[in-house]
């Protein structure tokens, strides 16, 4: 504050002993006097003062000089503007830069490919050549996978209609309806997704250069890792359930044929309506509908693993950028600061926390989504964890199936947490600032840290915090020992006989 | 704060250059050399200075102007006083503005006719003319209701206390003492409301004119048509009852008289004594008193619905003002503004707390009933899902009747809460405020707003935020959980013989 | 701030202009300039100058007039001191004070009677005389209830090893270890009970003169009001428990003696017997040990009920003072206050927390028993709400006893939680300081009030405030539903036979 | 905020009238009109001036009068740098002060012995020693542990698999796992250790000398007492189980012989068969294992016992620093005191925190780890309380296992807490600072103490915090009332036949 106020004082003064038109031509009359980097910085009138350099302690002691010495205008001659971010005329080349849209495109083009976020120019490094189109292959796509996952989803109601529903023959409709609840949220999101990349882009602008540093590693490298690991899991589980759907069916057939002293030939045709027996109900059973149903289902899968993929993108590309902003605090630390640059930190700090909600507010209903699946799923699987199962391969499944869920479920949570903890370790960091270089900025910008909840959100009903995980986990235990006890009785009964 | 304490100072200097008593006359000196417009302004000794102006950046720039060039007496004798709502001297034709007591009116007046809140003076647009007296029709309907009421609900707790009470069949008894509570809550308040609407309408007055402006959609609409959406879906679900209840007892009449080889007639008495055949213990069975009963009972769902939009509407009525406020301080964020303006908004929102304090204290007793209510009836519904009815309108009617509970409470809790949305909001939007516009009134207001939670309340005992209703959800989770577990073997059982 | 700080300047500049060991005479030199009021103020060296009457708008104009006029030494030589409460020389009569030593010293006379804290002088006005020693009266009173009691818990626990544990039959034993433990630790606190009250007066003395002012109904009348109608409404409570089991043990006499054709004369024995056979089992049966147990468990009901009195006697002892704080913002609201009255009144609000924390500190172990034991006893008696009882009288007392819990609990839950409240509403107050008179010394304040949790506590586990009874409230439900679950096989049973 | 400005004024001042490089000489210059006691001070250059005086009042006062009649140049001359702790030329004599390292080292030293944090040169009182080594013996104990009690672990769940898992027979798996995992944990602390240790130490040393003072007991005293009575207790738990296990056999066995009238003799062997049956399906029965397991077993135990020993010294050493903050505030609060003080005091705060930072980084699994297992472990001993047991020692074991499992987690939990308690502590006296003295640091510091949880955590899932305990209780008794009504059916079947 001291610093500031001192610097506008000597401005003040200065401006007193001349008329208000005379300083333009000021400037150029102490253009001489002054050394010859700062009057480089200010030769082009299209560029405008780089205050950031006020952060290099050189600099600082200089500028200070330069008061005591000499007229500081032209020094000084900034407004609050010089502190934003100032587009450049020439074309900027988003293919060198590490910003959030390049990063995900891949993983967004791969989702396109099962029906997820119908955008065209995803792969293109430029946002401004994102748009909405209903009349695109991305739409038809969508649409597609939509009426073919409502056939299955209303054959498995009309089933569970006729053989009355319970709290565990339920899990498939809540599956099927989650993913066309999940496509029908990321359909609703694609109008919206250009304007919001833009944005989210022009806002990352302010990172992706000086006095903001890149970690170490990359967000594009973090990100696409995350995601096509969680990807490879989620297919390796997948063929998982089809090979031990495959062995559990060819072993129970084959032991049954010896039993009854027969010959058994298992084929395509007996797997998929042992398996989707609901289905064949109301659809013939070919080999086509089968492979369409294998095909169906596979995407399904999908969907249903890339809404958490999406929402650990999401945390992944703001809490990076969260992570820069502590860097750069961090580095201020031990120098004396003039109170613009934390200005200019807080204005910054702002910005993040208004895309982060702009964010929330497009994504909160597939976090919801997410979350209320997630914890169904969770609950579910640990239902089953005292279950006996048939054969050695149904055991590898299920604990390859539920260790998969539950590290999925607690890696998206700690994702979309990461944004809340880097914010908090700003705060600490910023504490340590000094009594010398303390003044109202920092003051205001440490009281909005500390009383603002930084964090993707649930529709505002909770914040994606490492809290709420603990409670989550908490209630989930509470479920989960309710349930076990509901459940005692069919558990105690067993394993059904195999041959009937 | 420092363009008022700068202003207070040349103010302080100038008065002590003359005698205290001239300043008056001060004013009329320099009266000449002020510009035409300002001296417009204080021309009329009862209008005072519209200091709202200041926003305006032009007229900023001019007062300065004036500081460094003339006395700024006439321009800055202005107090505290000031800043608020100075009621005009002429009548105000209430009928043109956009307050809460016009909003409500249709709906208040339909309410009285179903025996709430028998107040007089409800369709006056001057909410002067609201009193409340124990001699009118209003007091009469309510009285009249509630020995009705009362004959019904103690005939069901005979006929309880005679077959044993369990948790199930308290809900007709859990109905009427809430809708009796309800009733009385209402009359209770009938008294305080005439007090309570006129502090409101003055709270509200400083709303209705600049520099705040009307949201799109105005109070009146938002209010009204939230309210009848509610009335018409409740009326919906209680033909849907009938229907189901006539159709249900009907089939089930025809069938076992075709069982029995009998020719069945069904009438009205047949209808009424099956339904509430626990009140026909008590009265005798007329096609009168049947259709007493009928008319009580629809009374009764009125009543019961009420509430929940009773709370609609006043939470819609604060949320709306609170709005203004964050629309107002939005409009400020890019310009230059006098910490009197905050000074005035800061008092707007203090005063805007202490209506919503006051209308808390009278209105969380309706709170508290409301959400017990819909936490029983809520939990009591969803007991029920997994039942198996016997007719499909039985069906249609338990899964309508379901929703509209789920949705009408959501709805309600949602509405109540967007009043600490919309303080919240306007909190984030002060967080842009600049360095520049900062000062010792921001930090205040902004300081306030992080730390009190504005909202509705139930006696205190919790406040009507989003994060409530998340809390509520897992704990209806939670209860319901154990309840289905308890209720096990009664559902287990299945449907009882259809004519025994 | 600004007045101070002017004034402080003002004194500096005094100061520097003459020697610093000649202020006092300075004082003496203006001394007849002074009006006369002031002057006698100031006459006698012992009495300090009242500073509160700062308040007093008319002094706060004269005081700046003396500013502007002449030397302000004398009126501002106070130091912090000057704002704290000054014992006067003569004596204090303290039985005209409305303090809470003398507002709880019948209630704790008659609790003596009950062997509750055993210090001797509570029934004298001063403080001073509280002292506790181990020979005396209350002491002894004390030492043979425990004696007492502990043979009827260890006859309790004898019969239950015998006949074996469960959580119903628990609650003999868990009723006497309370009222032991609570008699315990109140013996613990006798010690330091008259420590702490003398502090507690030394605090109180700042509120009982001007400028607090007494709320309308004294401290003594809320007191003792509320603390003798719970001890009335428990005395009914025990009563109606010996007359239900004295009418339904006559009942079943005659109506098993009518079945076997045998005459029945019912005895005082007899009573006795049946209702503590498990007494009798180690003491012999005589008309002398059965009133012995008679008059123990009079004594041992008193003791249960009493904590909760206690805590609620301080919870309105400390309330009480907040209000008064309250109170005094309230007035000054709408002058203009000097920073020293809310220097003042921040003093004095953290003297009040003080006093509250070493209240908590010797009173926690008392409230954390009574919370727990009121928990047990609500959940115990909830739990037997669906049991059927063979006579009317026993339903008469089960609902009467159950309501009389519920209330006491949430009674002396909000008592104790009504400093948080009081706490709090001085908190909204402040916030309408207005720009004028706000200072450094109100946000302070006003930091600490927002940041502050101020209530009783149990261990500091937990907060006793009006969210926590509703968490409470929760989770009471919440082991409802279970434990009704678990009691369902022994609620089916229903009644046993009578004559067997 | 007032002192140190019009210091660095006058400074500045000074230092204007004269060139910059003279202000050394001018240090020289006045050095004769000094009073001899600041020259003393100052006269070795190594020793910076010892600002903590002026905490003194006496000093304080003179300072100030040399502030009036002296240049102060050389009193004021210390920059940010002097409040720091500067490391002494001489070599620090360890073994004197009241460090964490060394307090802890015995108990680490027994650690070792039950090969846990394998690390070298803990028991020598210089932290430079510590260093960790792959070819160690404690590592080599460490690693032999870990085998043996993985062969024990293997022999449990392979027996488990056979006989198939339930909630109870868990209990062997859950205790191997979490004593192997404890093991591993501090294994990969190990390494980190030194650093930590190091990094602790340097954080100390501003708090073994003065301004701050020893709290009556000292560390050592504090943490190796908590200690050794917890493994004293534990081994005594220990001792119960084998007493109980072979008494109970030996009554069996030789009640048993009686019945089936044979001799019967007791045999090392027979204890150990009949106690680790599921071990010897694996391994021989010969006495070499069987002595083998029971020292496994004891070395489980106490490697089980170990993680809560350690987090209870962590606990008490942080602790005790901030206690050591708390009582420095605490001395200063009747004296007028430089804001400097204030930003000694912030910053060694903030040191602390980092440090509490630094260790929850590297103990947080430990600590995650520890409460879950104590969580399961309480929970699993509720469960049996209204088991039957055959024995009167299986009782008396049983009871001393359950209470010091309670006490030991309750202990560790509060012991983690009072580093909370504290900090917080230090909040309250802080609050008592007066306006005279009230500074800019006072707030900053009083704003960080308000608005950061300072605990240990789990993984920042949660603080070790008093509410927690609170919450977790609420909790336990919830999954209790579940759970025990889970265990029902098997509770109610009682003691199986002795002899069979």
């Amino acid at each position: 504050m001291l610093n500031r106020n001192k610097l506008r004082e000597i401005l003040m003064k200065y401006q007193m002993g001349m008329p208000r038109n005379d300083v333009g031509q000021t400037v150029g009359k102490f253009d001489k006097d002054r050394d010859p980097k700062a009057s480089t910085i200010l030769k082009s009138p299209n560029e405008k003062l780089v205050v950031e350099n006020i952060e290099d302690t050189n600099n600082v002691v200089k500028a200070v000089e330069l008061i005591g010495r000499r007229t500081p205008i032209e020094y000084f001659t900034y407004n609050e503007e010089d502190f934003k971010y100032i587009k450049p005329k020439e074309h900027t080349d988003y293919s060198k830069l590490d910003i959030f849209h390049r990063a995900i495109s891949p993983i967004l083009i791969v989702g396109q490919c099962f029906s997820l976020l119908p955008v065209l120019g995803v792969g293109h490094p430029n946002p401004r050549h994102l748009h909405f189109s209903f009349k695109s292959i991305p739409v038809l796509i969508t649409l597609i996978f939509l009426i073919a996952s409502s056939s299955l989803n209303l054959a498995t109601m009309k089933y569970l209609a006729k053989i009355g529903v319970n709290a565990k023959n339920l899990v498939g409709v809540v599956f099927f309806t989650c993913v066309q609840s999940s496509t029908i949220l990321f359909f609703a999101l694609a109008p919206r997704w250009p304007r919001l990349i833009r944005y989210w882009t022009r806002t990352e602008m302010i990172f992706v250069r000086k006095p903001y540093e890149m970690p170490k590693r990359h967000l594009s490298s973090r990100v696409r890792r995350a995601a096509f690991a969680i990807i490879i899991l989620s297919a390796t589980e997948h063929m998982l359930y089809l090979i031990s759907a495959v062995i559990s069916q060819y072993r129970k057939a084959s032991f049954c044929a010896s039993v009854n002293n027969e010959t058994y030939h298992f084929t395509f045709n007996d797997f998929t309506y042992k398996n989707y027996d609901y289905v064949f109900e109301v659809y013939p059973n070919t080999k086509f509908v089968g492979g369409l149903i294998l095909v169906i289902n596979f995407f399904c899968t999908f969907v249903w693993n890339f809404m958490d993929i999406f929402i650990m993108m999401v945390g992944k590309g703001i809490a990076y950028r969260f992570e820069q902003i502590k860097m750069r605090i961090n580095k201020l630390l031990d120098k004396e600061i003039p109170e613009a640059v934390f200005m200019d930190i807080r204005d910054h700090y702002i910005k993040l926390i208004e895309l982060l909600e702009y964010v929330d507010e497009d994504l909160s209903g597939i976090i919801l989504l997410s979350c209320a699946n997630n914890l169904y799923f969770v609950c579910y699987q640990l239902l089953n964890i005292f279950n006996k199962l048939r054969w050695p391969i149904n055991y590898v499944y299920f604990w390859f199936s539920l260790l998969f869920l539950i590290g999925r479920t607690a890696f998206v949570f700690l994702t979309a947490a990461s944004i809340n903890d880097e914010a908090k370790d700003a705060l600490n960091v910023l504490r340590r600032v000094p009594a010398t270089t303390w003044c109202v900025e920092v003051e205001r910008l440490i009281f909005q840290m500390t009383t603002s909840t930084v964090a993707l959100s649930g529709k505002k009903f909770y914040f994606l915090t490492r809290r709420l995980l603990f409670g989550m986990a908490g209630t989930i235990v509470t479920y989960e020992l309710v349930l076990l006890q509901f459940d005692e009785p069919n558990r105690s009964k067993g394993l059904p006989d195999l041959c009937t």
